[in-house]
């Protein structure tokens, strides 16, 4: 096994990650470049015979680690994917789990969890990471300082109700919001449904930020405002920023000040 | 310069972190452990001739860091912290600036953008950390995996008015809720307070947790209902999780399921 080493004295701490047979890790590999892994992240896969997940996420590690045995599940087959990489290490081969950002946020975590007992002789540890809203606001500037809400607009496992008043209320409690899954082909418009929820409580001039491919190639970055915003057209590899009633542009970038006298 | 390395062949990037002159990177450290930084995050420190911040976490990277300068400032002099990393790096070196958890979110990645106008020659780069919700769930379970939101119970900077809102708001939009600065001194009875709001909305057996020194030595972590919580006491060093009504305990864990079908 190859260690991972950091400059100065950092060692490996053995008693945070105790090996043990049947052992399944849910890592989250963080925003997508290699360098926003944390190194628990790493260390996990490191000591992975197996690793697991959708494959943009496999390919991404591939080159990484590539003498692990790769399984690889499509998209809408989570359930699948799971319980795979529970029977993998019920096997008694230690498995990685991965998803991309942190495996906590709209990630495989809960879903390893409830299926838990039909494995229940797998450890299960969960290794966090840098989920896209994180990532996002460190490209946009600074806008999630205060008090934010992370709303998905999928109503593939949500009803769309339950959706609209998560933003309704969010906007009314001035929270600054992130919206993950804001688009798909067969949800062109939810985007602008959003922004008009919003918009009964926020001003067409409340500054929002986009970031398309956060890490990864091709990221781009957009500071706009709710008027513009409600006009444009975003793919499901966007992460959408909808500042509050503070939130400025400031340098050109994205900031919600957290009321500090200068 | 010590390079960082991982096992396989990732190679250091560096056309994502070019080195300028007047640099400063605003570095979230993550939770507390070592393992829990992201490779840019130590690349970063790495690169830095100054490291900058509150003592406690300036302590927690001396060790692996040591050939640095350090500055630290006592806890409520945040802006002046801010000012002496941008004056630092405005002389030509090149500064860390680090937060625990993650710069961006009640970090000082949103004081150095307002400051930035001082020193408009300093390159400013935020490295995004996981921040204590994200590591505190993967202790808990998985509490976080659908919409949430992140209220912080200090009222330093914030009406305390604005908070209630919040909350109330929060639990009747049925987001699962995280706490920062849950209590202090001077705020023996906030979470008390914090929970009642939420008892408007939320039944008493609603599945809540605790994580303290999350990442750290002492780390200790506790599921319980919201009526129990009402009654703990918990110190700054606390992060509370409070569940939707989907949130439940699996095996010992706090799990807030999405709703696949298993």
């Amino acid at each position: 096994m190859n260690n991972i080493t950091m400059p100065g004295r950092l060692e490996r701490n053995d008693e945070v990650m105790e090996p043990l047979r049947k052992k399944l890790y849910i890592v989250g590999i963080g925003p997508g470049k290699k360098e926003g892994m944390t190194f628990e992240a790493a260390e996990a896969l490191s000591r992975s015979d197996c690793i697991v997940g959708y494959h943009v996420y496999t390919e991404l590690v591939q080159a990484d680690f590539p003498e692990k045995e790769y399984y690889t599940t499509p998209m809408t087959k989570e359930v699948d994917r799971c319980r795979e990489a529970l029977a993998l290490a019920d096997t008694g081969k230690t498995v990685s789990l991965i998803c991309s950002g942190d495996a906590g946020v709209y990630g495989m975590s809960g879903l390893v969890w409830q299926l838990h007992g039909e494995y229940p002789d797998v450890d299960i540890q969960v290794v966090a990471g840098v989920t896209a809203a994180l990532a996002g606001a460190a490209v946009l500037g600074a806008p999630l300082i205060h008090d934010f809400a992370l709303i998905s607009l999928s109503d593939l496992l949500t009803p769309w109700e339950k959706i609209e008043k998560r933003l309704r209320l969010a906007a009314e409690a001035d929270f600054v919001i992130v919206l993950y899954n804001p688009s798909s082909k067969k949800r062109q418009d939810y985007l602008q449904k959003a922004c008009d929820l919003i918009l009964c409580h926020q001003s067409p001039e409340t500054v929002c930020g986009l970031v398309e491919n956060i890490g990864r190639e091709g990221e781009t970055a957009k500071v706009l405002d709710l008027s513009q915003l409600r006009e444009e057209s975003v793919n499901m590899f966007t992460t959408v920023f909808i500042g509050n009633s503070q939130t400025r542009v400031i340098d050109g970038k994205m900031v919600t000040p957290r009321g500090y006298t200068l």
